[in-house]
C-alpha cells in the first residue's frame, strides 16, 4: 500500500518542474523499464502490480494494486510496472567527435527519435537548446526506446558554445549545399532546427556551412520532419 | 446552423469504416486545408468558425459556430477549419521508378511521415498492405503536412504483387547487406517491416535483396524506427 503522499509525489514527476526539483523522472512499461534497470541509471524506485513481471529484486521493488498504478501513472492505460530513476548529471560535450544539437526542438516524439538516432549511430552527445522540449519528458523516453541512457544530453546555450567552438558548425537550412557534395570532416557540430521556424537567426549567424537535403521530381514538399531530415544527415556524416 | 444528422455524419469519419462508405474524409487545421484546397483532391464541404480564415469562397464553404466545430471535430482543441474532402481513387502502381512498399506499418504518425518522404524525394507510388494503418486516418493526415494529395497511395496485397514483380524486391533487415555497399538500380521496390516484427515471413520470402543501415559505435540500439530507416534508405537510393 502506498501512501497518499508518495502517489502524488510519483504523479507530480510527470511535471518537468517537479522532475528538476527532485531530479528524478518517471518511465513505464516492462521492456523500458527493464532497459534502464540494465543501463548505468540508478534506480530510485519500481512499481509493479505483479511481481513476476520483472526478473529484478530488492528494496527499490514494491508491488502495489491496479488501482494505485494508474493513480500515479501518466498512461491512460497503465502497463503494471512504473520506474522512478534519478536524472544522471550530464558530462561535458565530447568535441572528438561529432556533436548534435538541437535549437529548440519541441515535439516529444522528434527529440526521442533523435536520441535513438544518436545511439545508432555512435553520437555520444546532444546538446539541446535550454527552449527545446525536456529529453525525461515521459513522451520523449517512449521515442527513445530505452537509448535514453546512452546518449549525454546536455542542456545549455548554443550561442554561447558555438561561439567558442574550435569544430565547425553545420547548420540544415533549406538553401544550403547539397549534402551529397559535402566532405565531413572528422568531428563537428550539426545543429537542427524547431519544427516550424528552423535554425534561428542568431544561431544561424554562428554556423560556418549550411547544408541541406536535396528534393526530387517536383519540388512540391515544404520541409522534411526535423527527426527524419536528422536521421539521413547523421547516416550522411557517418556513411563517409 | 448544422443539424445534428450532418454533425454525426461528419463526426463518424472519423472512423475507418465511416471513411470507406462515404468515401470521404477529414482534415483540421488552416494550413492543411488550404494546401489540400489547393491540390487536386475534390472538396465535400468546408466548415469554419470564422469566414475571413480562409480565401475561399463557394458554396461547399460552411461558418458554423465554435460549439458547432467542437462537436464534429476529431481534436480535443479544434482549430477554426474543418475540411471534408473525397477520397481519390488510387491509380495502378508505377513501377518504372521505385516503389516503397509497407508491410503492416501500424504508427500513424510512421505512415504520415513516410507519405511526406515520398513527396520530398519525388517517389510516386506507396504500397501498403491491407494491415497497415488507413492513411486517410486523422493522424496520419496531419503528419503527411498536406503531401498526402501528391503521393498515389495503393492498399493491396503485398505478396501477389511481389510474386509477379519485374522489378527487383529490397527490403530492410537487421541482417541485411551494408546499403553503402549497393548501387541501386532505376527501379525497383523497398519494402519495409511492422514497428515491432520487421518484414513479415511470408513477404521476406520474396525478397530479392536485403538491406540494412549499419549501426556505429557500440551496437546497443536495437533498431531504428521504421519511419527514420524508411528516411536514410529512400535517401540512398536517391543519392545514387
Amino acid at each position: 500500500m502506498v501512501v497518499k503522499s508518495q502517489i502524488k509525489f510519483i504523479k507530480n514527476l510527470q511535471q518537468k518542474k517537479y522532475r528538476t526539483q527532485n531530479k528524478l523522472f518517471v518511465s513505464e512499461g516492462i521492456k523500458t523499464v527493464r532497459e534502464l534497470l540494465n543501463s548505468s541509471l540508478k534506480v530510485y524506485k519500481i512499481y509493479v502490480t505483479d511481481s513476476t513481471v520483472l526478473e529484478f529484486e530488492g528494496d527499490f521493488v514494491e508491488v502495489i494494486s491496479e488501482g494505485e498504478l494508474k493513480k500515479m501513472s501518466g498512461l491512460s492505460t497503465p502497463n503494471k510496472v512504473l520506474g522512478v530513476f534519478h536524472i544522471p548529471v550530464s558530462e561535458p560535450l565530447d568535441f572528438s567527435d561529432w556533436v548534435i544539437a538541437l535549437d529548440d526542438v519541441r515535439d516529444p516524439g522528434n527529440l526521442g527519435t533523435i536520441i535513438r538516432l544518436c545511439d545508432w549511430f555512435g553520437v555520444r552527445s546532444l546538446l539541446c537548446s535550454s527552449n527545446s522540449v525536456d529529453c525525461f519528458n515521459p513522451k520523449v523516453l517512449q521515442a527513445t526506446m530505452g537509448s535514453i541512457s546512452r546518449v549525454n544530453i546536455v542542456y545549455g546555450d548554443l550561442q554561447r558554445i558555438f561561439s567558442n567552438s574550435e569544430v565547425p558548425v553545420y547548420g540544415a537550412f533549406m538553401e544550403g549545399t547539397e549534402v551529397y557534395k559535402e566532405k565531413f570532416p572528422k568531428k563537428g557540430i550539426l545543429v537542427m532546427g524547431n519544427e516550424a521556424n528552423g535554425v534561428s537567426e542568431a544561431i544561424e549567424a554562428l554556423v560556418d556551412k549550411k547544408i541541406s537535403i536535396p528534393q526530387f521530381g517536383p519540388k512540391t514538399a515544404e520541409s522534411l520532419n526535423v527527426a527524419t531530415a536528422t536521421a539521413i544527415l547523421m547516416n550522411e556524416i557517418r556513411r563517409g
